[in-house]
């Protein structure tokens, strides 16, 4: 259940306070270049924002412990660990009374019998997105002939992030966001009718990553209001080319070689520096407190490299799927 | 690719105009009481509208071929078929020469080499739905201590049916429609961290649905415009019941007690009675024309019965996951 | 668990007593033409034999209801239904009180709490083996460069069928057999390292045949009393071939373009016409009772077509995820 | 394609000269205590023999790098890794020009283009079924009360081991033999009628452990040569106790509550130290050539507590599939 993806697939591990998180995929095509500095980039887009970001800093450092030999892919599961380096555990003394609001502690203590590692969340930290971001840049090199980019659309209702952080410190609150993301370069018919549409497989992936709340795609939910003869994108040529692009590149659960368009919300970040309340399980009672340490005002900000990863990662299984294509040197 | 689930397992088939169609329900445990009247209320929920409604009237009649044994599973698969009665394939010999738009006639066509069948959509057609239904019916029954029910929100924009209907009988075109779905009665803990969130798997199997744009769980999309003190939903008891309802009934990927709620997005029906333009491959043109026969002017009207099937399907699964549950008499 | 395979999928359903047996195979690539002429050799295979065999004559008449049109098959999931039409359920009453031994008349009580469908073995019932073959059919098509043949090694102990049913005769008693397969055409690299290994996944589905007991690859168990320099097979060009062939066509989990080779063990018929003891669950004691009807004496004359049709579905799955491949006209 | 189970979740990776070997376990239940101390005995007895056993001495120490917290696991994923610490790569320099018979050098290197690492055997090595021990640990703590044992019937033909062991040395070649294992304490009704057959599933995991050529179950082989009337076990009890247990606790494919038991048989290790001929890549022709360093003569003797391992493993999952249980303090 921690595994997505039927040939290129993902098995995640790790926890927030633990030894490290890791990551293996498995069924990568042989051949494939991969080399630290593919990561750095995709690694950097996922770093706390120097405005209204959490201090927490971690090296990021990314071991290669599996399936890479001589700087290419060998065709044998990948293996990719980040170990812990920043880490301090009392911090979360307290979660075990008192869950957090729009955190998992609650739900987490309830489903393992009070067995999870609930320091920071455990695993369910947004931590283990690193491991998206490893897959992402492993599946983005696969299909380097791709352009998959994911830009923030708005934070806190506004349109510029400048003035979404500013509303958020001046506010003293944590904020949320919308993103769109874009995939030009897809052939015509990846996907499948019904239960493995590439909306079933994007949404599936896109909803793996912590503070997703929604997804549509094209016109979306706006589509709900246009009539047909507005909303059809019509064929312009034999190559598929339609005139709009309301069905975001995807009809019938397949896509149609126009850019695939999608847009993802994402809640405000559930440790917000406000006083909240929640129910102390200990004195059997509500009460007030304060989330403790400094978070992200905006985890928003951080997501548009992760919506890629999960994007580029149900791609490359489209694309063995449909093309079974191999990596030569 | 057309099999959904890891317990409670769906496998669909069937065509617009072949034989008919049909579902495999694998993973249903024995001993569960089934019969003709079971399906006959969301049978006839499905249904084309009085008013602006297809006129292909099916009989919808199911067939009980397998896994049944004296008015009861028996854990062995279940094997449902409904077979093809009103077909008028002429309708639809045009369909090869000029796509339709909003349908997968083209992609189906580029994807399956010309060997698709293409009457009526062949295996996209929206009578495939009707294997969700029973599907739906099934698993309903599997967890009648729940109360699953989606409504229409909204049609081509107006929250009244009647005034959405005549909005599209008076622009002679076709509309969209939003619809919610609670569920009461969850547990704590169904579904994983990350990679089977209730979030990913009940988008998965909604996005199967035809015609469906956008997903978004309690707040959804408006959450991307709150702050985290007023997103956050506050427990209140060591129950798990939180004061608000922001984020759907799910935290951290898992359901936490609360209704699980979600909106979806279905766009205007495609085969809209608007003129509308397409390329002939044909003739190598854009030219325009209109979508022959009479069709549903709302799709979204017989939607709501699948949004439930969809969500009980997924949950039946979660439920074996969680709980190994077994039927009695 | 109805279901195999990764991309080329089988799930079958069906009883012995009910409505029929059916199999639904998706992934199949489009365009592969098939007729019922295609399905007669195969069927004649699994009839029962004129001499020892079961007097009950099924038609074994399949219907084509999903997935193909014009003669051919549409990308979409291919249905096949065969109806029973030969059913004398009063044989069966006394299997409730008395199980029969070697068949699953106890074990799937107890597994489905009394709700299995007991007629004829029900879900259980060598009937199901008509599935096989008919995935056979398809695979076997599929893959129609390659040579796959198995057949009996020995029956009875002895190598000569006749001599072996005579022995069954004079005993008036059911025996087993040996079968072996052999293929010839493969690539080298069909199959993974480890938990994908040839050996694992053509076993998988070997042991999914009723009624076999063992299976070895190659020299197989008597490799286990021979030398490493004996066993070990020289290769002697850049193609691959191997002077000898004790490894069975698999090394390291992996076809090595060599014959695949192996044996599989048959168990005698479980319904013998001799007496048998068995416990009487009604009245709670052990009693000498006789199977009902005529069966089969040699089951294992009847599974060669099954085997190679295992073989075959097993071969189109490796195929399809090692080259893609897809059929044209 | 490196992964295996379906609740019961195991993903392997590594190579013999890499940065070591892991294996994740997800699915497995929170609460389960496990230390250092509970792998000691089952990493012993993998490791070489102190007669006719390899020199090459890994620590085999293993890191809990996740899924584990105060001693017990916690619901997420387990992972493992063990680094390789005792690597001589300058060793397998030629096998690039002359593969090894019996191994899977020149069969990787077609799969995978030339980028494997060949060093070692690679992901190949037999290194790996350190991860099916580690795995088989957890599998049989989790099953505590089952008694799953493996042992070494034969091997080079000779009961005795010592026996085996002077014929080996005395012919200065490497050795095969035969494993029996038995489990006690199985419940009724584990495993499928078909596809999931008790056969199916554990025959496909112990091919996956290498060197593996055969697997029966019960009278196996033996029972293509029996008659129905001495091969069926009369049941004795309403217990489901059988007089006798020629099918080896499966029938229907199901556990039928008597001791599960099977057979099987183990290749001798590929690299004898005897002179073998093979062709050379580089020069184009056949040679004789002597395999480097020293091997174990008989890796049979090795492989009792990996069949165990794959054994446990299974029934884990099967446990899981049936009685969904949870582990208590």
């Amino acid at each position: 259940m921690n595994s997505l993806g039927r040939l290129f697939r993902l098995s995640i591990w790790g926890e927030s306070h633990g030894a490290g998180i890791g990551i293996v995929i498995d069924g990568c095509p042989a051949g494939l270049s991969l080399s630290e500095e593919d990561f750095i980039e995709d690694l950097d887009r996922r770093r706390p924002q120097a405005v209204g970001g959490t201090p927490r800093r971690e090296s990021d450092k990314i071991e290669f412990l599996g399936g890479i030999f001589e700087g290419r892919t060998t065709g044998s599961p990948l293996s990719f660990f980040s170990k812990n380096t920043n880490i301090r555990s009392r911090d979360y003394a307290g979660v075990r009374d008192i869950p957090r609001p729009g955190h998992a502690d609650f739900v987490a203590h309830k489903k393992f019998g009070g067995y999870e590692d609930y320091r920071g969340g455990g695993h369910f930290s947004g931590r283990l997105s690193l491991a998206w971001v490893i897959a992402g840049v492993v599946a983005k090199k696969l299909l380097s002939f791709l352009e998959i980019r994911a830009r923030i659309l708005e934070i806190g209702g506004f349109s510029s992030v400048d003035e979404g952080l500013a509303y958020a410190l001046e506010k003293n609150d944590s904020i949320g966001g919308i993103i769109g993301c874009e995939v030009k370069g897809l052939p015509i018919g990846l996907g499948e009718p019904f239960f493995d549409s590439v909306e079933s497989l994007i949404s599936h992936a896109i909803f793996s990553i912590p503070a997703i709340k929604g997804i549509d795609f094209g016109s979306g939910f706006g589509s709900a209001r246009m009539l047909g003869s507005e909303h059809n994108d019509a064929l312009e040529d034999a190559g598929g080319t339609t005139r709009t692009n309301h069905s975001g590149g995807i009809v019938g659960g397949l896509s149609n070689g126009n850019p695939l368009y999608f847009k993802v919300a994402v809640k405000p970040t559930s440790s917000t520096p406000q006083a909240q309340r929640s129910y102390n399980l200990k004195k059997g009672q509500v009460e007030e407190f304060k989330i403790g340490g400094r978070h992200d005002l905006c985890i928003a900000l951080r997501v548009p490299v992760i919506v890629e990863a999960a994007t580029a990662v149900v791609l490359s299984d489209l694309y063995l799927l449909e093309k079974g294509f191999r990596v030569s040197s």
